[in-house]
């Protein structure tokens, strides 16, 4: 059965063209064996274009990775996609209302999931259960209004979607779901609105992905401080959503101490504080900002966001201690919560994980060279039975 | 008409023996003239059994206080409570169940106010409208969770009560309300629960008042870190309900931040969260802390609480600059906020408030005596311009 596709004014989302549809991250940067090497791809990290000889045999030896084993993903055209429900009604206000829109196979599956290790074997390997009917690009608060509304009238099911890094399955469709459902994708709603220089504020759409949203604060010497691992493809408006927490928490705190004020569309209206000035706490009543955040999309759209900004650090340093067991390690973490001395971003490794980090590493760079004498590197492995990749 | 008093194991609560019936704080500590000189009475502060020479002429200066106009407060005998609407059943019910409670006036006028200004000029000066019916005395969660099921069957309603200081005029009774009201006072439920040392954790009975809170977590070494003016008369669970903040917030955060668990009795039952470990943040879903917090009292009982507790701090310093305007002030806050090394508590005052304070210094005490120079001083006031009660 050929569906007959119904779209209008699509965007070219950075979504669909250089984002794998099968996994994790870009088109251009994936491991690979060269010669029985691995080797990461592409030009983006420092790590690209780099071999990792110890990447094989490490997880070889360790993770019982065998090289002969092959998986291959499916096809994309392997993919089959339900033929949609449309909403004719809804789709012809969308239209009448110049909201972009697209009931493609192709838009609605790169909507469809999250980045669950489940999701994406269910790309490679599966078939598409309940995927959404239609995509919708609203390009302002006004059409988010507009898209919301039409949705109460019309009775379709809404599922907003930001950078789509979920892992809570808040992007699944319901199985049983008769409506139409329509994923709203912010990915047009990427501005910023202001920074405030004086109340180190900054105003944004809440489409804005963490790294643009990084970069276009750090030309004007500041950080938004949040940096959860999904910052290079999650949305502020997702962050929200999710209640995210970022690494450097410690100073900066988690995205609930870093909202000022944000815009929720709800099917009863659009949710905001009334506050003239963006004042930095309400201390009267209880703090429906606390409702938004988390709720996953299940409540309303979140469109316009402020966060608190912060200079850029005028030095970053990093360092490191080895812990004589892990059981010191956690000792040392209590010590520093109870003297408050925490740094922006403090972990704690056993000595695997510290491994498999250093079987990571290009061949050009290793673990010895940032130990300053090889007197250290006898005393860890030989005196203190610490073991490496050397 | 003599009012039958009712009551069943009313404790010996602070708020009845040593508090003003009309005004902050203890009985024993107040403003006096004594031989035309300010002196303030009792032993309970540093300033106590002091005289204040400056006071009274700043004063009549610069606030236009008058010696000779008196506005005495009327007798406590002389307000007079209305006739408690009984609810016979509900009072019946407590009987049966050990809960302690009082109909009777004193108890109720008590617990019929905050302590804004309004409160307490009405009580000096003004008739009692609408008060509590009813006062009760729970002495444990489960007690609570009797007491609001009963009114919930006898159609009673509830005003939760902590310290009684509240400003937001949440003890008030709506003039209309034809229900009995009762007055659920959480006095006797004021014991701290546990400390925990390894997660710097403390949980207790909300109605435990601050400076006691405080004072058992000095002995163990510990502060909750919270300190609203009111924390000599303020509840730990008063606190949450009314989203309260501290002096030392830059250090340790508003109750928002130092609230890590709740309990609150509702008419559907008891809302808490259900982890088994006091984790310190989760990140699914809306958090619903946020909603009791600001609650005011009207959405349930706040029964217990765990916060966060710090180390006693091994040095307080206190420190002071003179700016040459107030906008030199307000320039050095924003840059005090933009290099983050806010101190516990900072305050900006103009040169009145600061003449103020001076006014309210004993006689033994000047701020000269804080001044390393003479010439220290001779550059403030000839140089700068800046006036100070010498």
């Amino acid at each position: 059965m050929a569906t007959h596709v119904q779209q209008f004014n699509v965007p070219q989302c950075y979504r669909d063209k250089i984002l794998k549809w099968n996994g994790w991250g870009y088109n251009d940067s994936a491991f690979i064996l060269e010669n029985g090497v691995v080797k990461f791809t592409g030009s983006r990290y420092d790590m690209s274009g780099t071999k990792m000889p110890q990447f094989r045999p490490w997880f070889e030896a360790n993770i019982g990775v065998r090289i002969d084993y092959v998986t291959p993903s499916q096809a994309r055209t392997d993919l089959i996609a339900p033929e949609p429900i449309n909403n004719q009604e809804f789709i012809d206000y969308l239209r009448a209302n110049d909201i972009a829109y697209s009931n493609a196979a192709q838009h609605r599956i790169a909507r469809s999931h999250g980045h669950t290790v489940h999701d994406i074997v269910r790309l490679r390997h599966g078939k598409l259960e309940r995927i959404p009917d239609l995509v919708v690009w609203p390009n302002s608060e006004q059409q988010v209004v507009k898209v919301v509304e039409a949705a109460n009238q019309f009775n379709v099911v809404i599922i907003p979607i930001g950078g789509g890094t979920s892992v809570s399955n808040a992007l699944e469709c319901p199985s049983e779901e008769k409506r139409s459902i329509c994923s709203l994708d912010m990915a047009i709603m990427d501005k910023i609105l202001w920074i405030d220089d004086s109340n180190f504020l900054c105003r944004a759409q809440a489409g804005i992905i963490g790294q643009s949203l990084e970069r276009q604060l750090n030309a004007k010497g500041y950080t938004c401080g949040h940096e959860p691992d999904s910052i290079e493809f999650s949305s502020l408006g997702g962050w929200v959503a999710t209640r995210a927490s970022g690494m450097k928490k410690n100073k900066y705190g988690n995205i609930e101490d870093l909202l000022v004020h944000v815009n929720m569309v709800t099917a009863k209206g659009v949710i905001r504080k009334h506050c003239q000035v963006e004042v930095p706490r309400i201390s009267s009543g209880p703090d429906l900002h606390h409702v938004i955040l988390g709720s996953e999309g299940t409540l309303g759209v979140i469109t316009e966001v402020t966060i608190k900004i912060f200079p850029l650090p005028e030095v970053k340093k990093y360092g490191s201690f080895v812990f004589p067991t892990f059981g010191h390690g956690v000792d040392f973490f209590r010590e520093v919560a109870k003297q408050q001395c925490q740094p922006a971003s403090l972990r704690l490794m056993d000595n695997e994980q510290f491994m498999m980090g250093q079987a990571l590493k290009s061949e050009v760079k290793s673990f010895w060279e940032s130990l300053s004498t090889k007197l250290a590197k006898i005393y860890l492995t030989k005196w203190k039975g610490f073991k490496v990749i050397s």
